[in-house]
């Protein structure tokens, strides 16, 4: 259950659609482009490439993770009407859309793409059936897709923001690099102030008590979340063993690769930070104000 | 016909994916970043407020343009199963995915929303039914979707990256930044020995003999293009006359609002700029690089 710790729907900058999602202008766009400009600085410790990737992602490759099985309720499809000009002058020429503001779709095209779900997935597409010969690091933001019963502006979003950053490895060299991450940020945490604790989470799937893979990740957590005054998680760290290594074919060091991935909710950020901070740019701890 | 300059998907850091989009990495993101902040240089001339838009414009704002009998063949929407549990368990408990890679979907959920088609018309909505006491400007660069028959890497793609940069404003208000920005950009090309050409141009309507807007564009051309090499029209200059502030109910100094916009297609400069100066960063004319 969300319950406010502040109204952010008054702060000048963000303005709140009822399709649940934000645009952003004035501080809150300053400070959200600090926040990942923070993050980008903590990804250049490991040389990390950045890569920016497109919005979609072909429904194959997540099917080889079962994701339809595992997210059905969370899943965004982009879909067009098939392209034959009778199917779309019948589109055009009825009534596109009721009155409730409801599209009334003719035939569509086949549907074979997914609206990216979580930045990371890409990483592993992109680096399918590769050897690695050494620990790769990578770093993306892309905006992801989560469909939700309820919406809150910043806290949970139809469309949201994620910086990502990506280790493929043996499972030590993931390890190695997890670790890392969760010091340096919970030292950051420490220096500013910013009252985050540390919590083992588990994604959420569709029909838990029947699906292998979250009793699998409840007798062993791979997520661990930022959250921020005991309400929202603003990050996580996640440990995927092989996972993502055997579905995309990816081997190091003669077996399949280890993964794991710190992420970044932007908004996510930008909420805890407007609640514990305030709005004045310039009362912002500096880390957070570098590089504007 | 699209006939190719170069062989872009030759280049490292251009990842072209078979349905219609790229990823971009290294020295080609470098450069993508590089012409998105001489573009916002050019907005910053005009103090135009940044604005980050979210990827969807809600259905009944669009249907104010008439969009969807204007533009069925382009538009793509986004869609989710509708979230009852018998829905969503037949869909993932049967095969969500058949051989070809096409999803098999469930009912889907009430559609009401459109992924963003240009990156200005959500200015008009962010406006709506404000009276501007003052030209205002704005400027937002957004990811853009139009499906085509035939996608090529960075020249036509399902998904690109738009700058546009916006004026609500009089008549003469609008025309004088046009006029403005055209002769700014021309001195530009030419200082850049970049060949350009500019032509008027139409909006690609379904059923075009047939559309009152396209006729009325014919005859007084709204749409200027700015063209590389007789072969892509990389941006455009546009005047809407009062069509935005009639939709949307937008005044400024007693009437209804006019229009204009630069926009600026990122992938097809970033084409345009590999085909003329290569693939070396430091051998990029200097104002491609500032910034970096």
């Amino acid at each position: 259950m969300i319950t406010k710790l502040i109204d952010v729907t008054t702060i000048p900058g963000i303005h709140w659609y009822p399709n649940g999602q934000t645009a952003l202008s004035g501080i809150p766009l300053m400070l959200a482009s600090a926040l990942d400009r923070l993050f980008q600085s903590w990804a250049a410790q490991y040389d990390a490439k950045e890569y920016q990737f497109p919005p979609f992602i072909p429904a194959h490759e997540l099917a080889r993770l079962d994701y339809f099985r595992s997210f059905p309720h969370l899943v965004t499809f982009p879909i067009t009407l098939d392209p034959g000009e009778a199917n779309l002058s019948r589109f055009a020429e009825g009534e596109p859309m009721n009155a409730a503001g409801e599209l009334q779709l003719t035939i569509p095209s086949p549907i074979s793409n997914v609206m990216t779900p979580a930045a990371c997935y890409h990483c592993y597409v992109r680096h399918q059936g590769e050897t690695m010969h050494a620990p790769t690091y990578l770093t993306t933001r892309a905006t992801c897709f989560r469909r939700e019963s309820v919406y809150a502006p910043l806290e949970r979003q139809w469309s949201f923001s994620m910086r990502e950053i990506v280790c493929i490895g043996t499972a030590d060299e993931v390890k190695a690099f997890l670790k890392h991450f969760q010091q340096h940020i919970d030292e950051f945490f420490q220096q500013l102030r910013l009252p985050i604790e540390w919590k083992a989470a588990n994604d959420p799937f569709f029909n838990p008590s029947h699906n292998p893979k979250y009793l699998a990740q409840k007798l062993d957590p791979v997520k661990t979340e930022m959250v921020f005054q005991n309400h929202l998680a603003i990050g996580s760290i996640n440990f995927h063993r092989n996972y993502f290594g055997e579905a995309f074919g990816i081997r190091r060091d003669g077996k399949e690769a280890f993964t794991g991935c710190v992420a970044f909710g932007i908004e996510r950020w930008l909420f805890a930070c407007l609640a514990q901070f305030g709005t004045e740019y310039a009362l912002w701890p500096a880390p957070f104000r570098q590089g504007a």
